[in-house]
């Protein structure tokens, strides 16, 4: 039945729009009439976006950033610390600090976290890339930008024994925990509430 | 500064997704970084689809339906009741209609309600198309399958007035008003239940 949940063309173009996250097979329908509408404006200039992105972006050899050029423009950035690294899960996070403009240093993206459950070992992250890169001798800190989920901190505590081992001097250090800005104290959760009054700072 | 939102072709890429419906920035990222992640299965098929759909795609020039072919397989289905006309106000509606298996006759889309807010007026809608596909005699009723809103009822209603004209003895029909299947009392509004219960039948 052809006509029954719309032409086979619209319905393949909603069966992978509803792959994406965060679309669900009723927002991938909305989302193809809406593209259906404008084939000039918005359907067609997104088919040659995501096949030139897809062409053109691929990630960085020395920090697993993605960018259009490799090393990425993070490592090749002169003006940036070249002393002070920031580890984080993955690309996602990165962005999410360069758009905070707090760290002004380098980053490595690990590509996940050790995870007994899932089956994610040492050897399936980048960490033997990350401890080549402090056995160069150049950066003095590493700062642990990791998930504050138990894998996270499972992930944090492996890292920091395996960059001791490798280079004695180097700082590790991790991100605070505590209770987020312009958070109310009745809706955080213990353990926030927990971290927040054993990490108290003098007013 | 071409590091701080991630790459130009990432972030053209991101605002693109983002006029979606239902896509905001947060979202389009996500979903560009799961696009990135996986080019060859997801990102270059996607892109391959919507150059496909959009160009094979048209909107059919008899009922205003969108197919691959024009005009389009429910117009041309000889086994569809060809003597009952669904309005309705998009492709979206006609799709939902056809998911559920109800209305085996034909369609016409006016692509729009009348709205006095939005400066929509007849001749915005395809009302005329409407008008001669009555006055060519075959059709003997015309369901009027519109939203239940304000801009929903006015149309309806200059509607029947305009198909009368055109055809006195067309039957001109409204889809019922009343509490959805499933839905409890207590949750409905004053106009849902004022509609059920004026509209209320033997049992």
């Amino acid at each position: 039945m052809s006509g029954v949940r719309g032409p086979d063309q619209v319905e393949r173009l909603v069966a992978m729009l509803a792959r994406l996250p965060g679309m669900g097979r009723r927002s991938a329908r909305r989302a193809a009439l809406k593209l259906l509408q404008d084939p000039g404006g918005l359907m067609l200039p997104l088919s040659e976006q995501l096949r030139e992105t897809a062409e053109s972006v691929r990630p960085c050899r020395v920090c697993g950033n993605i960018d259009t050029q490799d090393p990425c423009r993070i490592c090749t950035d002169p003006s940036r610390e070249q002393d002070i690294l920031c580890v984080t899960e993955g690309v996602a996070d990165l962005w999410a600090l360069e758009r905070a403009h707090v760290h002004r240093g380098l980053y490595h993206i690990l590509g996940g976290v050790l995870s007994a459950l899932s089956g994610v070992g040492p050897e399936d992250l980048r960490i033997g890339a990350l401890v080549e890169r402090i056995a160069a001798g150049e950066i003095q800190e590493v700062i642990l930008a990791l998930p504050a989920t138990v894998d996270g901190a499972t992930t944090a505590h492996y890292l920091t024994d395996r960059l001791r081992a490798a280079a004695p001097h180097l700082a590790v250090t991790r991100l605070a925990q505590g209770v987020p800005m312009g958070g109310a104290l009745d809706v955080m959760d213990d353990g926030t509430l927990a971290a927040a009054l054993k990490a108290r700072r003098p007013a």
